[in-house]
């Protein structure tokens, strides 16, 4: 079953959230708080919205999710941040589910890509994706800005 | 001079747009009109936010920006869509004046990230990029669903 998460959901959700981060090798980049996240979800100017994959009556899986923008097709994106399913309880169709929430989702609100990153070395998800109809736009590469060099650079600005 | 855009400059802003896409080899895929521009960025559900650059009170490059959102980090990230320069008034510092006023707003809004893409052939902007503090994130690949592959799949959803 998917539905939207609610407020109350917000600590099962860090919880995947630390799941996740584990499996990409990346938990030590996480600092996520249960009460920050409460406000940037739930708050007076949501970031995100969520959806759940519950599996008997548990929550086994998370969705997050925000438009983008395209000014070359002058229609808004569906941007997949993270996408988690419990590893042992893979294989029961919950990742290929919410996706296919979401790529509904992005037909009804007129937009005109589905989008997403994926790891280079995962591979089981890139084949995963490319057989639902996506595909790599290798082209593309990440250029991020964070920490001391972001506060430097904007100190810069006139 | 930067400025924040307004619903008067949207004439102005799809010229540069145009611009910018027969920069990238990619005005194939370019299909935006003025009314929905306006509509999606000044209209009930702003999608995103403009900054221009101005030069002798001439429009001459723009930076279109939206929030996106790190799980990891807890916060929002501030990326940018689309950054642009007319070619025969580049090397008198509007792109970095942009991107130096865009990363002073997302200190001020409390961003963990300030991010966007360069196609990997665009040498000299990455080692403009790289040379004001960002960095390559190579490991990261786009994966996109769009069109009639995204209308199928969507319409597998329960």
């Amino acid at each position: 079953m998917i539905r939207p998460a609610t407020a109350a959901d917000v600590p099962a959700l860090v919880q995947l959230i630390r799941a996740l981060s584990e499996y990409e090798k990346l938990s030590h980049q996480v600092v996520v708080d249960e009460a920050r996240l409460r406000e940037h979800l739930f708050g007076a100017r949501p970031y995100a919205e969520v959806l759940l994959a519950e599996d008997a009556g548990r929550v086994v899986g998370y969705a997050l999710y925000f438009h983008s923008y395209s000014t070359f097709l002058g229609r808004p994106s569906l941007y997949l941040e993270d996408l988690f399913v419990l590893p042992e309880l893979r294989g029961r169709g919950h990742g290929k589910a919410l996706l296919a929430r979401l790529a509904r989702i992005a037909v009804e609100r007129d937009c005109g890509r589905f989008e997403w990153m994926v790891l280079d070395w995962n591979t089981p998800a890139i084949q995963f994706y490319e057989a639902l109809g996506a595909a790599l736009v290798p082209e593309w590469k990440l250029c991020r800005m964070t920490g001391d060099a972001l506060k430097r650079f904007a100190a810069t600005a006139a």
